[in-house]
């Protein structure tokens, strides 16, 4: 028996100035968590006025609850088990047993816990998604539980998720899940990559990436895995998760077959969607787009196919010289998903990988399938997302979205970036962070995070941060383009405080109020500079927002402007009027 | 006497695999400087194909070439002395004598140099601007010299120059500088601000800033000290500047006058605009186009007023009751600066400060006041830019440019940013990037840089690499969206060094490749990893370009694949064509 080391793993405090408040809905057990920020007063001439906390949307889970005592063995609370029992469509059984593939070993590996997990699905006939519920036109309690997180109305939400434009990724077997939907109309959400690969990481340096990405504002996180262990990294990060955990489920079938594509079939693949179904994976990665006929078009390519679902299926389907068999077999995926409420995101296999190959033929023609495939998957009631590229030059950003939204009607675009250009490996979050906000003002609605060490290295704890931040700025400028009506308030709020030099209220606004605090104490950390009406980039004598606010004092009225117009029109005249001579 | 610590600035040595060359024109003394990245061989299956090396636009001067003997106190070649001279419309003489508030001191503060810097102006009744010389249709080696450095035809430089709708910042007294175009036919300029404040810095962190700046690619410089030593600083550093040095003379004639805007005058502020044409500075921000009126208009604004030149003349304009005297002197303004070829950047003084005041009626006010100014400018044939803002969110972005390019009749737009949101200090540098990488598509012309440290202090070294590698990023992705002929060719030779494995060619060619390198080896520090078909990403079995490499040699031909198509599409038809069942 192992025994994960979890004093190893460095758990989330709350923010500064900061507590955890829950919104009840019309039942008591929907609480709906925001941050709420406090803020100071404000002091003009000796006049005191409050200003009102600020709420925020929170992704950071109980890990910022000062109220809730954790254990990474037994993990977090399971707040939808009343939910799925009461539709009383799904039924607890004894799931498949554990293989010692599963974690890539020779003799099974078994890992110490108390987690209190029951396997559920759909009973006989039953499809459990919120999709199939949206159509028949009830509102679950987690369509409730999102119109409160987003400040939207119910049945806008209901609506979005019945006609494929918004998806509410939600695994019955992962109540531990906050519910929160994606699609065009709601805030942009970014999605955070971890996982271990063959030459580095831990099961808890997985789960501390998973706790770490969601307290910096991960809305998702994707478990990438492909070195051992990757069973028993998924079920720590999964009971641990406030946020839906995605997969690729090819990678660790690959893992099966000792890396030997040629060896993948449908059964084991088939096998390892069920394992992961019952761990409680919310989406699944299907590259089933990626054809045999389109193949070919990525021979001219600068750089081929990058994706490694990608790959993969392309070297299946030419050693067999037969059609991709997640193509075949699509009907038969979604006939498992909707027995257990698993997304589908349609892998896109064939993205760009640089800017040459951005928007070609073999891209598109893969996105066309794609279409085709989100029709199948909504037959089934399973909701799907589109994912899409890559690398991709600002010009030809909007015709990306508007192809994924005609062709796939309007079902969620999920951009990886994208990167607007190859030259600055190293600094591939900014490269994409402003790829992902123009596609995410065009109607992107969830963006896959790029850290700094994309095509260069396994991401770090701080590249994890340093890319849900540059991603959460993406996101958040995607908002303020599309007017979602929380957007502004945050930064409103932070802009007044920061013109009345409440430094404090402009770090504690701030998404990352350590760094902003760390960069202002740099040049001036004594405590009396943070009520100082200045600060080091101008001194104290050229600061434009003092004497912005001087001026204010000594502002004149409109009339006392008009008077002194006329007095200076009139010399002018006097002048002759020539201003210049 | 003081002496300047040569030995605490640090000099910049040239990037790996590269060397400094020079493209000669038509005379012998225009060598326009350019990196070329020499690249290893690409092997196939034993065969060699060679790797042409790339040439770069290179902005880091002699400083990278290791050919040239540096003195920080005798100031770099003059390349620009015979072409100025044989234009014979300047004159040498005695300029003004330094003044001890020059460097805000009580007596005279002399610092040894031994600068060959003689001081010209044009001959009476001369203008000796490159816009007045465009205008009767002279090429001039400065022109010539651009058309080379971005490739495109000289006749299009002069005529872009002519026309106003580029201009090339070239005081006659700053003939070190390499010249250089700003215009939206050209790539995407990056300015970045150096300079001390009152509380922090010293003249060798400020000259070892503008090596550092223009090493990493900044295309110009401003000067924005505002403590002591001004006058100094400023020396040091345009005499070792090989990029156009821009400076805003607001802010030393306040210090003239110890801080109290109300004491500024014509006669303080003409002095202090002498005397920085005579030292050789480039272009400078005047902040004419806000007026008595328009100051109101800021009173509901969340952030008032926060250019400080904006803030300064607001202060003055309202406690004398009078026209800003920036805007009645617009016309003495521009009789000084054609006598030196300076340029003027309009300073845009109600600039918005956060999202929330974007495209108000303040900002728009004084920008058609600025299209007024432009046209004063030209008739004086003074090369002229605008300046734009600041905070702005995504969809607001296009409107600024397109009423720029309108009210101002073409003249280049600068834009600081802009920002797309307000809630991340400490990471401004991204916040900004998006924006100034949209703006820059819709036909900015210049980028001012953001570091990460805007709103919270003063800039150190890194944060000046970070806020010019973000930007170099930013205007790289815009000159991709404009299809500049010079820009996709590094993203494609980046781009083919990855899929092939060459690391180090990949690192070679990127914004920093210190970086690339060090990232790549913090998890695969052998040196056999960078000849590694795979990297720490996905591990050896998973690489998505290995495999693609390897199906490149199975691929199928066209009609091999038609043949299989033909197999399965019969087989399709044996069960009935019943894909999904």
């Amino acid at each position: 028996m192992n025994q994960l080391k979890s004093e190893q793993i460095e758990m989330q405090k709350p923010f500064p100035s900061s507590r955890k408040v829950y919104v009840r809905g019309t039942r008591e057990d929907i609480k709906v968590p925001f941050r709420e920020i406090k803020l100071s007063d404000t002091e003009t001439d000796g006049v005191t006025t409050e200003n009102l906390p600020i709420r925020v949307y929170d992704t950071s889970g109980p890990y910022t609850d000062e109220a809730v005592v954790l254990d990474v063995h037994k993990g977090i609370e399971r707040i939808r088990t009343p939910w799925i029992e009461e539709r009383n469509d799904t039924e607890v059984y004894i799931g498949r047993s554990l293989q010692p593939e599963d974690n890539g070993e020779k003799e099974l590996v078994l890992y110490n816990h108390s987690f209190r997990h029951e396997i559920r699905k759909a009973k006989v006939g039953k499809r459990v998604t919120q999709m199939f519920y949206a159509k028949q036109g009830v509102i679950t309690p987690e369509m409730e539980f999102i119109a409160i997180r987003e400040n939207i109305d119910v049945e806008t939400i209901r609506e979005e998720v019945a006609s494929g434009r918004a998806i509410i990724p939600a695994n019955i077997n992962h109540p531990e899940a906050e519910p929160m939907i994606i699609g065009e109309k709601f805030h942009v959400k970014v999605n955070a990559n971890i996982g271990n690969s063959a030459v580095s990481s831990s099961i808890e340096k997985e789960v501390e990436k998973m706790t770490w990405a969601t307290h910096w504002g991960a809305d998702n996180i994707m478990d990438l895995s492909t070195g051992k262990n990757i069973h028993a990294t998924r079920e720590f990060i999964i009971r641990n998760a406030p946020v839906p955990v995605g997969t690729v489920p090819i990678y660790q079938a690959l893992e099966k077959v000792n890396g030997v594509a040629e060896d993948l079939t449908w059964e084991i693949f088939r096998d390892t969607l069920i394992e992961q179904a019952e761990q409680g994976v919310d989406y699944f990665t299907i590259h089933a787009g990626i054809l045999l006929r389109y193949i070919h078009l990525t021979v001219e390519r600068i750089t081929g196919i990058v994706s490694r679902g990608g790959s993969i299926m392309a070297q299946w389907c030419l050693s067999h010289h037969k059609e991709n068999f997640l193509y075949e077999h699509f009907s038969d995926i979604c006939k498992i998903l909707n027995q257990y409420d698993i997304a589908i995101s349609l892998g896109d296999a064939l993205r760009p990988g640089s800017i040459a190959d951005a928007n070609d033929k073999a891209q598109f023609a893969e996105l066309e399938t794609l279409g085709e495939l989100t029709n199948i998957a909504w037959e089934h009631d399973v909701q799907v997302m589109v994912e899409g590229p890559g690398h991709v030059p600002l010009h030809k950003l909007k015709e990306n979205v508007e192809l994924e939204q005609t062709l796939c009607k309007g079902a969620p675009f999920y951009t990886l970036g994208p990167l607007t250009t190859d030259i600055a490996p190293g600094y591939d979050h900014i490269t994409s962070a402003i790829g992902a906000a123009v596609i995410g003002m065009h109607g992107t609605a969830m963006l896959c995070y790029v850290t700094p060490k994309e095509h260069l290295g396994l991401p770090n704890r701080d590249d994890v941060k340093e890319g849900v931040i540059a991603y959460k700025i993406a996101a958040h400028a995607a908002d303020l383009a599309k007017g979602h009506p929380n957007a502004q308030v945050r930064d409103d709020a932070l802009s007044k405080a920061r013109f009345e030099f409440r430094w404090y209220d402009q770090f504690n606004l701030s998404l990352d109020p350590e760094r902003a605090r760390m960069y202002h104490d740099e040049t001036l950390p004594a405590e009396a500079a943070k009520v100082a009406h200045f600060c080091s980039m101008c001194g104290p004598k050229f600061c434009s927002m003092r004497i912005s606010h001087d001026l204010r004092k000594d502002m004149f009225t409109e009339s006392e402007i008009n008077e002194g117009l006329q007095r200076k029109a009139h010399e002018f005249t006097e002048k002759g009027s020539q201003l210049y001579l």
